[in-house]
């Protein structure tokens, strides 16, 4: 299916630099652009592909003025990124789906699942277990006794939901993630370790995407926490009780100990990781592979191991980087002060 | 099913300190307590919320005083946490179990099968395996050929234990943990790499427990160990032939190379990296993020990347955050040796 | 099946120092030999144990002379490492392996099955996906629909390759490695975070190993590259759109951001973090848990957070070890000074 730069402009509000009849069928890499093919630049880093690039027509935010001729048809929109989003869902909203039950799924008898829902091969469904309508269950994929799955989830291949949970609406897991895992919790007592059996659960909220084999465990008591429109990344460990605020963002591999809260808005790096017990504030950026120790105020951004405020870190990374030099000062400022000792000497001799 | 205060501390061999009487049926965080719950405080942290709780019940350890009124009934233990996990336990041991093999699992027909298992549907089992007694064996989980799983083994929900590997008793594996896949060996010859095939197996003693997506390669000849009563974290990648001692824990997402040794009793935090070859000693504390590139020996504790003794790191730290002010000092400094030098020289001339 | 000395040395292009009539069947780490097996020696630091190994014959590299009297037979090679894999690829190409499509695998009927191929029980493969020759296709795993898969590719237990990727031949995936997930991308939009729909793909070259749990992203658009002979460990995360090239090798839990470009012949050490957007040429080298936030140039070694080049962190780490002593020298400075100062003082007044 093929839409004219002007189609695709109206749709997106924005506004055609250039041949409003040119029309594209497909997404492409501004770098790897080709004729028939829609592009975007968000990101000023790749602004010199747009002088080059093959593709069609390429959608920029509505500032971008180019300093060289384009040969792409422009369409100028509030956020390229955004509307490029808008398109690719529109492009994803109308190819065929999955529906239905697998004769290969084992499903139990005491289940409920929602209209609509597409249920693969291999899938096991829980007792008592309630799966919202139009809900998309890849194969391999695992949902416990008693668990609650919302409407419009989807279970890729092969995640884990364990028994007790409640997933909200709009759930995206990524392969492999598991939901509600036991919590790491042993009492230590005379040299051994007793297990803490984790009786609690794990509430998700609506609008939550976990990526791949990213674990989030069961509370000891009461609910580890995802709270609404929270976006995390691969291989990521949440572990009991931890509560995650609104809207964050964690990129792979972050790690978080038992029981710390963080508040809403937050954009974690890669690798971060923050021990147990404390308060992350709200709007708080980490850098990647900082080492969180305290508590973290609201809208502050902290980077380093262990972490501390990003100007405190900059400050001492840049103290340090001159340290060789420093030390030659000191060197030279102890030779000149024994010169200078010794001629005071002389005087007083 | 209701307990009164003065029945759970005869079982837990405590002390009533308010109405005996009262009775609880579930159990709550102290911060979120309700009538009828027990709680309790081990961590001193959340001493605040015992002025507060709704809950009947809380758990404390003897040595605890209250410093303002407390409403709920008090049982004073040796050890709060230890007794929560036995009284945890008691209820967990009590839950209806699932028992039976599923007809959509898939055994071989050489494999031997404990008796009172439980074999979830798409189990895969190999050939010449042997399954423990009371082995509980959760959907999606592997088995290959000629392993050997203990009595009350538990496999969670896609746990992959790979062929020749030996596993003891009252091992607990959690969702998507892998054992015995192959380590990581491959052989530079003329700039490209040849695959070392991994002809050895992974041996894990009793009472061991792995947490979630979790893997713990088999060994390229003999065996990667692990002892008992060890208990690892998820996402956790431990490489061929590392050999972990007794009674260790270690956080999520700890790296430890291949061939590295590490002693009995170690506690290492999340994220921490320790290089190939190495010998870590018994009783080990690595603080969370380290990375240890050198031997360590019994009964020290080390942090910081590289990872260093905790006092020198410690020293090395505060030292860096002064560095800016040093800076400032060592300036002073210069200015005053040269306004003495130009003194010395008005003197001098 | 034994072999003699004398065998294995004209299969490797060896040299015999011993018994050539000594004969083997099995194979030991050097510490562990017993009669009738086969040890190698590649790392010096193991090299106390030739002159104590019950193994009958060892590798050795052609220019090892021992210090002491040696029992076992030897058999010099030019790389005792390499020789060794030929070894043991040849006892592994000799064992039955496993062939035949289980019926208990679900076959799309649009899908494509090469020769000679194994099909294990509750594999998945999708619609017009094609599969290799002899290929190896373990239990619980899942290939997606317009997928290909080259010959000789194993795939582990639970590997999971989605829709439209591309694998070369002769790839293996250990288990729970998944290849092809959406990336982390999503637009803000009002303080909330839109999906962007990930049509790319990834595509893997020959000769490609990937090891347990592993995620490789797929594009958001265009695809995200593996090339030829290129081993990642265990837990790596690979975001989209990144491009590995040629013969790399990467240690467990590195995680790379998206888009960022690595070149040929790279080692990276364990739970190495590289940002996005970054170019990382041919031959470098980065120490484990470095923290990579810029380009790095062929041929460099780079370590530390943040990383740089070796040589720079090395002597900045050295001069962080001395701070607490160069701290005492400005003391001593500044008294020294402030004596000087005085005694000026009263030579001046």
């Amino acid at each position: 299916m093929k839409f004219t730069a002007q189609q695709i402009a109206t749709f997106l509000q924005g506004e055609v630099v250039g041949d409003p009849n040119i029309s594209v069928g497909e997404f492409a890499k501004i770098e790897e652009g080709r004729e028939g093919c829609l592009s975007f630049l968000a990101n000023p880093k790749y602004e010199e592909y747009i002088y080059t690039t093959q593709s069609s027509i390429v959608l920029v935010n509505k500032d971008f003025e180019p300093s060289k001729e384009v040969n792409a048809t422009l369409i100028k929109v509030e956020n390229a990124y955004a509307s490029l989003a808008q398109l690719l869902q529109l492009a994803e909203s109308v190819k065929p789906k999955k529906t239905g039950i697998s004769s290969l799924a084992y499903i139990s008898s005491s289940a409920k699942i929602g209209e609509n829902a597409y249920i693969a091969p291999y899938v096991y469904i829980g007792e008592n277990t309630i799966i919202g309508d139009n809900a998309f269950i890849e194969a391999h994929s695992f949902v416990g006794d008693n668990a609650r799955i919302g409407d419009n989830a989807i279970l890729g291949v092969g995640v884990k939901i364990m028994h007790s949970c409640v997933i909200g609406n709009h759930f995206t897991a990524q392969p492999g993630a598991i939901v509600g895992a036991d919590g790491f919790g042993f009492a230590p007592s005379n040299g051994v370790y007793s297990k803490i059996p984790q009786v609690g659960n794990v509430v998700v909220e609506d609008y939550v995407e976990i990526g791949c084999n990213t674990t989030i465990d069961r509370a000891t008591m009461g609910s580890t926490v995802i709270r609404k429109g929270t976006k995390l990344d691969n291989l990521i460990q949440v572990a009991h009780n931890v509560e995650i605020g609104e809207n964050c963002v964690f990129a792979a591999q972050v790690g978080i100990a038992g029981s710390t809260k963080v508040g809403n808005n937050c954009m974690f790096g890669g690798q971060v990781g923050i021990a147990g017990h404390l308060h992350i504030g709200d709007n708080v950026k980490l850098g990647a592979q900082s080492g969180v120790m305290h508590n973290v105020p609201s809208g502050e951004t902290w980077l380093g191991y262990p972490a501390q405020k990003s100007g405190t870190f900059m400050r001492g990374h840049a103290s340090t980087m001159r340290l060789p030099e420093l030390m030659k000062t000191v060197q030279t400022l102890q030779k000149e002060l024994n010169v200078l000792k010794q001629r005071l000497e002389e005087k007083e001799s």
